[in-house]
């Protein structure tokens, strides 16, 4: 299955360079842990850093109602650009020029919507607490009608969205091939360490957290 | 030092937890090896994934010269707003509610402005490049004329600046801390790799990629 492109998720650049692939895309944004949303208030840019989950064709974020993003949304949603990069290495060129970046970015364009079904909010955030680990939201507290009121749940339709990625060695000039500098790449990886009890805590910890034990 | 909040750098929910201090805000800044850059193309907000290099309080972000932000930027700049993100660590509490990440966010908001000034230019790449290991502007080929013409460089003043962090164990309520199920905290560290040099390169990998060997 394939996103269509529109004017947005085009590049002018470079427009071979971008994938329109749904697996592609989903497997980016359920591997990230934070996304950022850029909005507009007063006429200027914002960026925030988010939770998000996708579930189906929507990726779901999370805020506080008290928030500018979901106080902007309160009447009838609000334009978002969600960027989700998971970085994968810097890659060293024998040129200053083509030193990069390995990474896999997704971005997504949309009229974000505040989730006013009750029963649609609440799985929504069932599926938030589950990316800490499978089924965590069965091995801890519930939310109280207190608690769902503070929090808001923005739903923005995953229709609009491409992918750009770049993977593998530097792209070398021919002519500097042969120059004496070191190339290639450093690979960066995010690792879970070992997990820290809170004060109290008397259960062993769950595998679902993939802590290091 | 510290930066003098305006009403862009202020927050409406909970300003007692933004901070201002200068240190903290360049530390993260500098740690990071992506930033993202938040601007309006045609009314609508994008947000791009790009690398960036702080030079005193100055922060300059690198793009190609035939990109949107730079294309946007060419008539006397473009309003931004950078937002850097570390995560530290996922936070598990008793309840869904209080389920939060550890981090360390800096927001900047202002004009980016392209610079002009060749030497300016040229001291901005070296640094970028000098991310990417203390001392590899210098063992590394200089950009050609035309490379130069291909690069854009934009420059944000450092002056509209919130830093907003959480760490620690989560947030219990009271009411909560008996309940028997697992809480507590889970590090996330990136941490860098053995290096792969491209095809042939016969010099040993510097050490300053800090790559593992």
């Amino acid at each position: 299955m394939k996103f269509t492109p529109t004017d947005r998720t085009t590049s002018l650049r470079n427009p071979g360079k971008l994938l329109y692939d749904k697996d592609i895309a989903y497997r980016i944004l359920d591997e990230a842990y934070v996304c950022h949303v850029g909005y507009i208030a007063n006429g200027v840019p914002r960026v925030l850093p988010t939770a998000h989950v996708r579930v189906g064709d929507v990726l779901y974020l999370h805020g506080s109602t008290g928030s500018r993003a979901l106080l902007n949304a309160r009447d009838g949603g609000v334009d978002v650009c969600v960027e989700v990069t998971l970085l994968d290495g810097l890659v060293y060129s024998r040129s200053w020029f083509h030193h990069s970046v390995n990474y896999r970015c997704v971005i997504v364009h949309g009229r974000a919507e505040p989730v006013q079904d009750e029963r649609e909010k609440w799985r929504a955030l069932e599926m938030l607490v589950d990316t800490y680990g499978t089924g965590r939201s069965r091995d801890s507290r519930e939310p109280t009608d207190k608690e769902l009121a503070q929090t808001g749940v923005l739903a923005l339709p995953l229709t609009e969205v491409s992918v750009k990625t770049r993977q593998g060695p530097p792209n070398e000039d021919p002519a500097d091939v042969d120059l004496a500098y070191w190339a290639g790449e450093v690979p960066l990886t995010t690792v879970v360490g070992a997990a820290i009890p809170d004060e109290g805590v008397s259960v062993p910890t769950p595998s679902y957290t993939r802590a290091k034990t």
